[in-house]
């Protein structure tokens, strides 16, 4: 048999290696793994989102087999409108609940009918092209999640996919052990596992640990019990809909994409909410106080989520007030931190209870920490060890607790996006980069600003613009006074005199040229001479655009 | 006696309630303390600083009769040079080295020769009119730090300024326990107290507690060892030294203000550095890797900061590479965790070994947890509590834990910023809030940027600009194709055919107006049209603006 050789792909995102999509490719058959999207940085002015840089694929369009979706998660599924318009009719292979889930957002982009998804046992076991792959339940924060034992023409390689190791989840369904130690009979070539909690010491508390916090909440609570979470977190919402039984609150819901999520659930029978608990939000405000559960999104400080128009007095319906309990159960994703200890502030203000971490344990993170990832490996004994999901201080943290398992140190492969590992005849080895990196979402534009734009943003955002507007005569000069317009520079109201100056000195430094000079000579000076004086006079660099009429 | 009121007002600032300045009024004398700066949140896009707003003040000048500034960090001295501006020849009380960290600061600021600052021993004891208020040691992180206990005709108000109880601490100076209990013994109306971390159970680790993790980083290294942290963490780089000096490794500092501070805190004996142990820069780069030690600034991600320099490689002299062990001695001020993060990310792809919480226990808070909050408490026994240095949230906290030692709750007064309370016959009060809030500071501008200007600066910082030039021909039509002008929107270069359909939507739009129809219409009709065109086609909303020439 020729050897061929597999190749792995972290395909180019942001920040989180391999966490988006990621690609495995044998002879002519290419296998991808998830299709996510990742937040902006809070330096990425204006973009909304972030996919993977695919474009690599697009000249090997015909070897994509199939893409797996591990999880119903926006950071595994987010970007699968685009890749369902850019990779038509390559089938979806998913878990029945991630099906449900994806179904509306292809739905939603219209795309839906461009491709079938093939729904899959949480034990399933799907061929396609060379690759066998195997789905085991793991656990993390949304049911019906899975890992992946991929066997290839160059050996088994194993993807945790997201986990954590909770032996009482709230579903009952635990990672399936077995499935692992069996795994690790057959040999695994190469373990490629989450990171994401790698600076982490001990375990990952399991979701039941919040209920004595919620618990408390529900006993102390005079008013009405607001827990707000992520809208995917069904598990969460199974939770407070038992407790909301014990305490006799029916329970309402405020967010669309919970309320979509919470309905496909129950539809499929992942979520159990007794008859007649269920309310509308418009009934539930008009309920009695202490009879009432409200679950709501807006978690991460979002302004025009739920939760921050409640601490804003922007709710139609739902706005905080003195006697609510309000519970934040979920963790500020890095980054948004302030945003979200705005919105504690605020509802404070408006006399609200806060409850949230490190107050009360109310949440509990979906990854495994350093524990379990250690348990992980040795549950496999993989020869080659691949950490994905994580920035690359987590990949380092990762790839450490692996050698301290006795996986030698050039068993270990720390790679960023674009690098591809291949394995060939039992070997590892990395690759070069495949070009590319990322590609931003704005508003309804994919891919067309780039670093040019943002870079505009940026100075458009620290300091404005100035606009000068230069007429000139029938003679070649400066018919009047240029014409001045600032946004975001000056307030223009308060600054008549400064305006003037500018005038000024856009004045001067046009004096010298002659009536034949280019209308380019005009503005170079222009430009020069208001850049100075602003700057002299205020230490700011707004941009100057200058108009010739 | 005529019964007079004490007002106690925590000055307006950015969410930490009376952190950077506040002031108490008696009669016709007023008390100020503290004069410090905020650093901006990150969606008040180009402001450099925030400052207290403390206009209110300007009409009772003269009624200001000193200034206390209780240690020397930023955040309690940064407004100084704008408050000695305001408030000339109202004499400033502080501490040694208090006094010489102000001095370099107010000389930058050219005004030094405005004021007279007095230095007061940490247990000194100073009559500013009718307030008589002596000093007392507390912990934090900077030497020379103090607690203020105030004697006011209305009664004993005890302020703890930024505090820890650190009972090893690196200088062996304790907080003066025995002062407390002397307050205590003589009655305590109200007590003031740091409130930062007063969602965190337990006690703050003592400075000492990150030596066993230094050590295994001196331990470890074979090449140069970098040590990260806030320019005026004396103590820190005491530690550093002491270390350094076991390993046999010189020392360089990397930044200017460290040096700064390094200089004044030697001089003045806060620092003691063995004689030829402290080696310039550009000297310790070509020594042997495992002979030297860096200590610099940059762990909040400032990007020209040292540490940021270092990580993209674009400082002159000190770039990182394999074999350094760089330690990160200090958390990320909310924020800045993803600029944080980024460097460390950074610092690994370059090669570097990074150290860093929570790898390793490399930094303390310098304020007190709730057992130390509890315990100030307990030893003063006010009969009012006030939490101030915090966020609303933190105050919320900080109040419940006094409620929990007993302190009725009509006796805690969470208040915010502007809001005072009045201490009169022995009780306590708020009043109705002081108008104002905080001043932007943005480049050499002080308050002349206010919310307009932030808005504005937002929708650039979004979508950008879009500029339509409308030419009018001699019987007032539209001249030729407006010409379209855009920053921060579309990347031009590849936008043709995109600029050609917004000219000519604009072109359309005021097809109808006729040759005598006023500029204003001109341009009201064009913006409308293109903005609606401009959405529909992109979902984006850019700030258009109209000139016509």
């Amino acid at each position: 048999m020729a050897s061929q050789s597999l190749k792995w792909i972290p395909i180019g995102g942001l920040g989180e290696v391999g966490k988006n999509m990621m690609a495995y490719e044998y002879g002519k058959n290419i296998l991808l793994v998830d299709g996510g999207l990742m937040f902006p940085e809070s330096d990425m002015h204006g973009i909304d989102a972030v996919i993977p840089d695919y474009s690599f694929l697009k000249e090997k369009r015909e070897w994509v087999r199939g893409i797996i979706v591990t999880h119903g998660h926006e950071d595994h599924t987010g970007a699968m409108p685009y890749v369902v318009k850019d990779f038509p009719n390559v089938p979806i292979y998913c878990t029945p609940l991630t099906k449900g889930l994806l179904e509306i957002k292809l739905k939603d982009a219209k795309v839906l009918d461009k491709t079938t998804i093939n729904a899959v046992p949480t034990d399933g076991v799907v061929n396609i092209g060379p690759f066998r792959v195997e789905f085991f339940r793991m656990c993390h924060s949304i049911p019906d999640n899975v890992g992946l034992g991929i066997t290839t023409p160059a050996g088994l390689i194993v993807h945790s996919g997201d986990f954590k190791f909770d032996h009482t989840p709230v579903d009952g369904l635990k990672p399936d052990f077995a499935k692992l130690a069996e795994f690790a009979g057959r040999g695994v070539l190469a373990l490629l596992s989450d990171s994401t909690n790698a600076e982490h010491p001990g375990i990952t508390p399991s979701e039941r640990d919040i209920e004595p916090a919620l618990e408390n909440v529900f006993r102390d609570a005079e008013g009405r019990v607001i827990v707000a979470t992520f809208a995917s977190l069904i598990s969460r919402v199974q939770q407070v809909v038992n407790i909301s039984e014990i305490y006799g609150r029916k329970l309402a819901i405020a967010g669309a994409s919970m309320m979509d999520n919470v309905k496909i659930a129950q539809k499929m029978g992942y979520l159990e909410i007794p008859d007649g608990m269920l309310v509308r939000l418009e009934d539930a405000v008009k309920m009695p106080v202490h009879e009432v559960t409200i679950m709501a999104t807006g978690t991460q400080g979002e302004p025009s989520a739920v939760l921050g128009r409640m601490a804003t007095g922007r709710h139609t319906l739902l706005n905080a007030m003195p006697g609510d309990s309000i519970v934040l159960s979920a963790h500020p994703i890095p980054g948004n931190e302030e945003y979200v200890h705005r919105i504690i502030n605020r509802l404070f203000q408006r006399g609200a209870n806060v409850i949230y971490s490190p107050l009360a344990q109310v949440h509990v993170s979906g990854h495994a920490r350093q524990e379990e990832q250690k348990l992980l490996i040795s549950l496999l004994r993989p020869k080659y060890f691949i950490p994905v999901h994580g920035e690359l201080r987590m990949l380092m943290a990762h790839g450490r607790l692996a050698q301290q398992l006795g996986i030698p140190p050039e068993h270990v492969f720390v790679v960023e996006n674009g690098t591809p590992v291949e394995f060939s005849d039992g070997k590892a080895r990395k690759l070069d980069r495949i070009p590319g990196g990322y590609v931003f979402i704005d508003g309804s534009g994919v891919g067309d600003i780039g670093p040019v734009v943002i870079r505009d943003r940026e100075v458009l955002a620290r300091d404005g613009f100035i606009l000068i507007v230069l007429r000139r005569d029938p003679h070649g000069g400066l018919a009047d006074d240029p014409e001045i317009i600032t946004r975001g520079f000056i307030y223009m109201k308060d600054s008549d005199e400064f305006i003037r100056n500018m005038a000024q000195s856009v004045r001067e430094s046009v004096k010298g040229l002659n009536g034949t000079a280019a209308d380019e000579a005009f503005k170079e000076k222009a430009v020069d001479a208001l850049s100075k004086f602003v700057y002299a006079e205020t230490r700011r660099r707004p941009m100057v655009i200058p108009v010739v009429a």
